[in-house]
């Protein structure tokens, strides 16, 4: 898709473009509503269970018809959906993409090509004017994916992000211009490519578009929103950690103390290290420490923290999140930075030393 | 140090400024030389070892005066030095920086604080032009190494940069808008910031500019040079290898295999995945991957590639490395590309879309 096309898919956004994460469970109706509003594109966060994603979204349709927003279209939702692949229902998740036909579908960590071909193809003929966004980690899979399925939007995430992803991975410095230079042979027909992993306000996302991006992706700092819906010890958590790439790791252990255990080998998951990480990396059995998560989910809110055991998935960003804000007013504020940083930075490349 | 005063310290250079990283053993006379004539800062690597260092100093002394760069300074050499403080030895050093001036010393992984204070206070009173650079790869050291040294220039490396880094860390998109931000209070008094890590290319560096850099280190971009101090076949491993994320890593196995060994617990180098890694994932005896390791030395240029066991130290930005070419002319593109990049990004952030 030409960049032009995307302002014309999306008549109600505001450039540069900031997109809210499908955090799973995490980002519903209230949280998506509210990044588009601000002039983003919001995306509920379906991920591995699709049971309940009709009532999501009949929440947010709701929200929109009680608060319009303005220059949206009429033949889409002016959301999206994301899909964790290997564990959402395409016989569900189908008919509700037909009924309410999102704006966009980001699709991300499927069973195999195959299935997400299947999926791409599916959602096309049962919604065409929903654009297909695939979230990938590597150059590799930015020229598989793009081969198979033609993706309107890559969401190129960059390993400092914070949930889910590869493993292995490189920082967006490296790894968007190189997916960019990997697809420049398409032309007109590469799919935009948006950034997502470590950007967290103004500078990151500025950052991004010198980078080459076509949008930026903002997950953690979604997080400490209102509309963010996890517990208040969570986001009191993520307010709190700083200096991310020290206190925040990439690993499977909170996979395992979950239950989460339906990923590929190739991925894990970035979150702050608590008592979990800390007790596996000791040696701890596993019945042993999944108990004892298990047993804390009863202290509530204190069961977040250093010393916690429950999950702080976040990104290695998590340091310059300092305050709860509303997902509208944070949006807006990053967009409105990025524009400042870019204007100060073409007299800034040449005065400043 | 005031961002003017870099211009001030360093006549030589254009913005915005290129640094050439202090690849120990790597960047010798004629790369740092060369970088520093092309408007860039170049530093020689000393690393651990100093015990050649005044010959190398003696070497980059001829090349300047056979052809001097133009407005370089007459109190102070237009190069810099990287020291690797763990195994520099400051009683040799500090005699070739009092005689020969760098324009600038950059320390990186000291025994401890103390040896880092002893070191800049050292080099300051043998040489008050020398300017202090000193490398770190966490919000937490930035505020530690600032306080207790005042460097005048804070390079910032991400955990994308090849070669020897901090074994946690997070990508520059994050790390350096938190460093800024945790340094931010001391206004004037702060250090300038330089970005490393996971940088090739005018895209990357005028990212960094972005995040707030004042300049932008490249490494892995200088080892695919005619200057470069390695082996044909190291440089053809660092042409050749894409998609870094996946084909680099993070580990402390070449220094094994290198013996290596005096590296503090927290770093360890990142590198092109090759057989010794992937032997020691499998379990081989650390003496038999270092046998194979020696033995693999003699098989000259054919010892580098993925299925050879000679160490090709490089960053998740090797993929953008695509050819050979001189360390001046690399200083020059990356300098006028990201020119270009930042001209272009203003309006397109607000028509791309």
């Amino acid at each position: 898709m030409a960049p032009n096309l995307l302002k014309q898919a999306y008549p109600w956004i505001k450039t540069p473009l900031i997109i809210g994460a499908p955090m799973r469970l995490i980002s519903l109706a209230p949280l998506a509503v509210e990044a588009s509003r601000a002039g983003g594109i919001g995306f509920i966060g379906s991920g591995t269970d699709t049971s309940n994603l009709e009532h999501i979204l009949q929440h947010a349709q709701s929200l929109l018809s009680a608060h319009p927003i303005p220059n949206s279209p009429t033949t889409t939702l002016p959301i999206g959906i994301g899909f964790i692949n290997w564990g959402a229902s395409l016989p569900i998740a189908l008919p509700l993409i037909a009924r309410f036909k999102p704006a966009a579908v980001w699709f991300f960590a499927p069973s195999s090509l195959t299935s997400l071909v299947e999926w791409t193809t599916a959602t096309r003929a049962a919604s065409p004017a929903t654009k297909i966004w695939i979230q990938i980690g590597s150059v590799a899979a930015a020229l598989e994916v793009t081969t198979a399925c033609r993706p309107d939007v890559l969401v190129v995430q960059g390993t400092d992000a914070g949930g889910h992803g590869l493993v292995k991975g490189a920082g967006i410095v490296s790894l968007l211009p190189e997916v960019a230079d990997a697809l420049a042979n398409l032309g007109a027909e590469a799919p935009l490519l948006v950034a997502a992993g470590g950007i967290a306000e103004a500078r990151g996302a500025a950052a991004a578009l010198a980078l080459g991006a076509d949008g930026v992706v903002i997950g953690t700092r979604m997080l400490a929103s209102p509309e963010a819906n996890i517990a208040a010890g969570y986001k009191r958590e993520v307010v709190r950690a700083r200096d991310g790439g020290q206190t925040t790791v990439r690993t499977k252990v909170y996979d395992m103390v979950r239950g989460t255990t339906g990923w590929g080998k190739d991925y894990d998951g970035r979150a702050v290290v608590n008592r979990s990480f800390v007790d596996a990396g000791n040696g701890m059995w596993e019945e042993e420490n999944k108990r004892l998560y298990e047993a804390e989910i009863e202290k509530g809110d204190d069961g977040w923290g250093v010393e916690g055991r429950m999950t702080t998935y976040a990104g290695a960003a998590v340091g310059l999140v300092t305050e709860i804000k509303g997902a509208a007013d944070i949006v807006e504020e990053v967009r409105e930075g990025t524009v400042r940083v870019l204007e100060g930075l073409k007299g800034e490349a040449k005065s400043k030393l």
